[in-house]
């Protein structure tokens, strides 16, 4: 997906509501606040929203010596969504259609982010992704591909998110690869956060090679790459792999709330939206 | 009051809604936003808001070759506050107080905006304003001061507020010269506005000397400023004479609606408190 001139406005209030949950002086919010400004200026046409996201928050990173600022908030979203597990297992226990349900709760669990929409209610979010139609519906898409493939790529999103991901990765038949970021960016899932989620216990955890938001290809390891390219069936959390990977082709499902204009106007679909779309 | 980092998202903001009322082509679009990162990058130390928010005006002025693109929307607000004014006239009449509520009222017609908050209910800022206490109340030290004053120098905001302020100029018993901008920039009242709500049956209306949003003193013509400097009242609607004239002494009482977080905090008061404040 292109970057439109919405981005700018979220990616400059992104950029301030980082700096100060990092707790920088004035001076250096200052020099990061204008780092942004200067990236958005430079900005190539083609450029995705998540290549300027990744920079703001390395730039914030940098900045601030603080490797990893998300830590607590990333843990506290596990802690959270683990207290959950039982529940979402109850749901899917007593589902006419378990892999819908459990696709939908994988669905709900997108709610987390601390990028573009971090105000939420998780359990709220839960009750509404079962009860809501879907905008964009290729679930029975995905079904047959999952059900075909013998195996399945999971790009991960965000840390909490990941618990989501295990219920609707054990309703999934085929063995499942789970893509991780290979070091801290915003609250995205590391290899720290899939594991704590319980997801080793479900998939074989991978790296993707870089700590960019999305998927930035170009940006991943050789290994991550062929991986990428060789998976029958990729199943996509969240916008910033929409973002990225919108143009990748059919082996691709998104599965994501729609949750800022941009995006869901890019789709055609009202704001937040619940979205199964194959690429 | 100098800028915060928060102005620069709002400015950002304004800049995007302008662009895009002004009906920009895309390319323009993008040139005139970044020209306006390009002048949050080069912000000097002291600078206040409407400094800048004048310059990205100015910018789409230049850009569209419209040398008022706010002129519709202008006469719209002034069209619906005058339909209101016999309304506001009979509140008067049954008012206890009638220069309290005229100044309430005054406040009330504040919240027409098209800058830092550009969706609003006209009447219901009226009731609110006639039922709300006032979250700074210097409304005694301005009643004295308007009584003992010879003449009264009364700073305009945007147009349709200008009905607003002639209700609360009708309650003046001492002669109001009304300063208003010498050229159109976003909706600020100019001659022709002022004129249009009927400002020239109560009030001698001067011009500021130039187009710049709020008073920027530096920019304004040598009349005007020894106009400012000679008034012993001056009456100061809305934030962006608060934002440029903070520091200029007791002289001056703002009256104006807590439209945008930087302004509240600022003066310490919650989002959409009803202020006077005497400076």
């Amino acid at each position: 997906m292109k970057i439109y001139l919405d981005c700018y406005l979220c990616l400059l209030r992104q950029g301030l509501t980082a700096v100060r949950r990092a707790g920088l002086s004035e001076n250096n919010q200052l020099a990061v606040i204008n780092g942004v400004l200067q990236a958005l200026q430079q900005l190539q046409p083609g450029q995705t929203p998540p290549v300027i996201a990744t920079q703001i928050h390395q730039v914030i990173q940098e900045t601030t010596g603080i490797p990893d600022p998300y830590l607590e908030l990333k843990q506290r979203s596990t802690q959270k969504a683990l207290a959950l597990y039982p529940r979402l297992k109850e749901i899917i226990a007593a589902a006419d259609d378990p892999f819908e349900t459990a696709v939908r709760l994988g669905i709900a669990g997108n709610i987390i982010d601390f990028g573009p929409a971090d105000d939420y209610d998780l359990w709220a979010s839960v009750e509404r992704v079962l009860a809501e139609p879907l905008a964009f519906n290729d679930l029975p898409e995905l079904r047959q591909a999952v059900d075909r493939a013998n195996e399945v790529l999971f790009l991960s999103d965000n840390a909490g998110e990941t618990v989501f991901d295990r219920v609707l990765i054990e309703q999934i038949g085929s063995p499942v690869r789970y893509a991780v970021k290979s070091g801290p960016i915003l609250n995205d899932a590391t290899r720290a956060d899939a594991v704590a989620a319980g997801i080793d216990q479900v998939a074989e955890i991978v790296e993707i090679g870089c700590d960019a938001l999305g998927t930035l290809l170009e940006r991943c390891d050789e290994e991550f790459v062929q991986l990428f390219h060789a998976a029958p069936v990729i199943v996509a959390k969240g916008m910033g792999h929409y973002e990225s990977l919108s143009s990748e082709g059919p082996r691709l499902f998104f599965l994501l709330q729609a949750k800022c204009n941009v995006v869901a106007s890019d789709l055609g679909v009202p704001l937040r939206s619940l979205v199964v779309k194959q690429g």
